[in-house]
């Protein structure tokens, strides 16, 4: 048998003593099946006197996560630290640099660094994987990566933040509205304290620029991901959604349109009876569009301690079998400094709510304003089931389904609609999604 | 660069040709990709004169299949033929002794020699890939060979056939039989001229004895898969199912029991509102449940020129990268004889549906007998809007709905219904999958 892969693993939170409990349990069979042992050699970790429920006798332990970069018998660093700066590049860098083999979680690192750190891993003919930093479980970075080699990739619409589609969910199911329900996650855990890198799309978007990456063999772009989070979606939204035969999901979607590729992270009404329209609770989901392999859809869960883990053991597995790629398929040089093609060309169809003015006329004014900016009305919904209980005082809540019409005319019409006499308050605007997500 | 990986393809039907164009259309990005370029050096096929709408210049022809695995020249053998004996065996047997890699999309063959034919590739040093003979485009056997190694698998609930699915999904659509939607998807070439391995549930189980293997690390065992197809199916059926909330699909399943592992093929009623109960049309889905994942659900198209060819170029891809893994994970001589636990201690709850003589007193009857058999009853619909047309003649349709029973308790209460003088012709009975599909 080969001699061990010998790693080392800073960061000893969930993810970290996941994965030092799957090579106790499972080490026989890993080594088995990889042709080799993975040894865990040295941990680091703040705290050295916490319980997490692992045995760590005859394992080092290195107040500083630096040492693994630097010990002569550590064969890997395994970052599960996290952060896009600070320790967790620093330590990135300095392992690769030493000519270590890095896995990580980190989707942050991953989202701003991640051509770099590429260009470095293959400079060293090192591995740098990093399974679990995109939707958890879900072996979506392996797919895109190797099984697909096959095919043009048309476009990727994922549903890659647990959090966010924990939350519409619940609000979906008793109708409560966003603070409320945020209030809740983050009492059960399932939201940090500081929610705003998930409800606002932010970590969404960094699982996406790492997707589009491999999809379409473009440098990590991240600065470019067109970002809107969750917050500004009401209870009302959802009813109405629903009217129409929709849920509403934070999607973040990555596609090829003339000029290059678009990355965008936004609500979205998803039609039901779609694959991703029935993703509910904390599961993710990614639907990818190859020219080849025609639609294909993984989903399962994107966080938590052992989903995470299992990424991370696909990636010590894949190292130890002695599987070397370029982290983003094609080698670090040869990846296309992406187009970015404006926003405001982007097309599709729109859900519209406002508050008209309850007066004779008021739709007859509204209705025609939207025809002179050159938007035509697909369907009106008129106060409806859903907007019941947000009437009364001399407003009535309207919903308008447009036809398909481009970004830079809806922001018009938004800015229309909000000067409007007849409009009461900001009108909300939810792209609508009906395009192939199977 | 590193030279080339030489390549040779038997069998040039749709998806020999989809390979043929991809690696055509992809020969640049695949050498990239790879760092090696992949060479199609010969092929052989029955017509030399067909127009397969593929460039084979410079391409030798050989028109004895064989003559590739003798070949100095080639350094893999895709075998795209079929068939679990005959030539494809042949071929197959030669290359790998030959020391050639092999890449197939031949499920029957796996399925009946799989593990003889890993032995003999792990003899030689090579590659034994078959990704494309498991659910076509689905990246499901490296899913289970390579992303969830980290994992306990504890069962696998797939719809592997397309066919099947194709017909339940338009019965379901149209309210017409079995018989009637067979033809037409005859006529469309969804379904062979002698459709009885994919509708006698063969094509799924020859899919799910791989799977198992995979999940359990024991030798392939089609001879002990448990089959049942979907000819019994009837419209009343599926209509039925859909009045108690459910939806009748072909299901494969294999999962860990007391004793060993079950492997079983059989229709199903599946609860609407999971994954699988979604999956409609020509798509196959396989849902996974590992101890530290959770439930993964791999969804997308099972047949067809590109989703098989993608899967296959999946398989070359990682060869030409160098990735040599024994064929079902472990080496074949740790893979272990499976147990064989009797199928008549598997329990479900039952869907049972009969026509009841319409006379005062039959009801009572019939129940009193299913309670002396330890039978209990969860639901009850006596004709129902499903069973209006089925009505009539004084005979009465009768669902019932289980609880958990055991087969052995099943089979007894069916052969008493059966000769039961309030029960008029043979009792339809189907297994309910309410466990956890997502």
């Amino acid at each position: 048998m080969t001699k061990a892969l010998r790693i080392g693993i800073a960061g000893l939170g969930t993810v970290g003593a996941g994965v030092v409990k799957i090579l106790a349990a499972r080490g026989d069979y890993l080594a088995a099946a990889c042709g080799r042992p993975i040894e865990l050699v040295a941990v680091s970790a703040r705290n050295s006197n916490k319980d997490r429920g692992i045995d760590l006798s005859g394992v080092r332990w290195e107040s500083d996560p630096m040492a693994l970069a630097r010990a002569d018998d550590i064969d890997l660093v395994a970052e599960l630290i996290g952060g896009s700066e600070g320790v967790a590049r620093e330590l990135v860098e300095a392992a690769l640099k030493a000519g270590k083999h890095v896995v990580t979680a980190n989707k942050a690192l991953i989202a701003h660094h991640g051509t770099a750190l590429a260009r470095l891993a293959e400079e060293k003919g090192v591995a740098l994987n990093y399974e679990a930093a995109v939707a958890g479980g879900i072996p979506i970075v392996k797919t895109m990566r190797e099984s697909l080699a096959g095919n043009e990739i048309r476009s990727i619409h994922g549903i890659l933040n647990g959090t966010c589609n924990y939350i519409l969910t619940e609000m979906e199911t008793t109708g409560r509205d966003f603070a409320d329900v945020l209030k809740d996650a983050q009492d059960l855990g399932y939201a940090e304290a500081d929610p705003t890198f998930d409800v606002g799309g932010i970590d969404a978007a960094h699982k996406l620029a790492i997707l589009a990456s491999l999809a379409f063999g473009t440098e990590v772009d991240f600065a470019n991901v067109h970002i809107e989070g969750i917050e500004k979606i009401s209870a009302t939204d959802i009813a109405f959604a629903r009217e129409f035969g929709f849920k509403v999901k934070l999607l973040a979607i990555a596609e090829k349109v003339d000029g290059g590729v678009v990355q965008r992270v936004h609500p979205a009404l998803v039609p039901e009876g779609t694959p991703l329209a029935a993703v509910s609770g904390v599961y993710n989901a990614v639907a990818v569009d190859g020219d080849r392999v025609g639609h294909l859809v993984l989903e399962g869960r994107g966080a938590g301690e052992g989903p995470t883990a299992s990424a991370v053991l696909s990636d010590l597995a894949d190292i130890a079998r002695g599987l070397i790629l370029p982290p983003f398929i094609l080698p670090a040089k040869k990846l296309k400094a992406p187009a970015k093609p404006a926003m405001d060309t982007h097309k599709s169809s729109f859900y519209l709510r406002f508050l008209a003015v309850d007066r004779a006329g008021s739709m007859a004014a509204i209705t025609q304003a939207l025809a002179q900016a050159s938007v035509s009305i697909e369907r009106i919904v008129q106060r409806g089931e859903a907007g019941k209980k947000a009437s009364g005082d001399g407003r009535l809540p309207v919903v308008f389904i447009t036809h398909e019409t481009d970004e830079g005319t809806m922001a018009r019409v938004r800015a229309l609609l909000a000067e409007h006499e007849d409009v009461a308050g900001t009108p909300q605007v939810v792209r609508i999604e009906d395009g192939e997500l199977r």
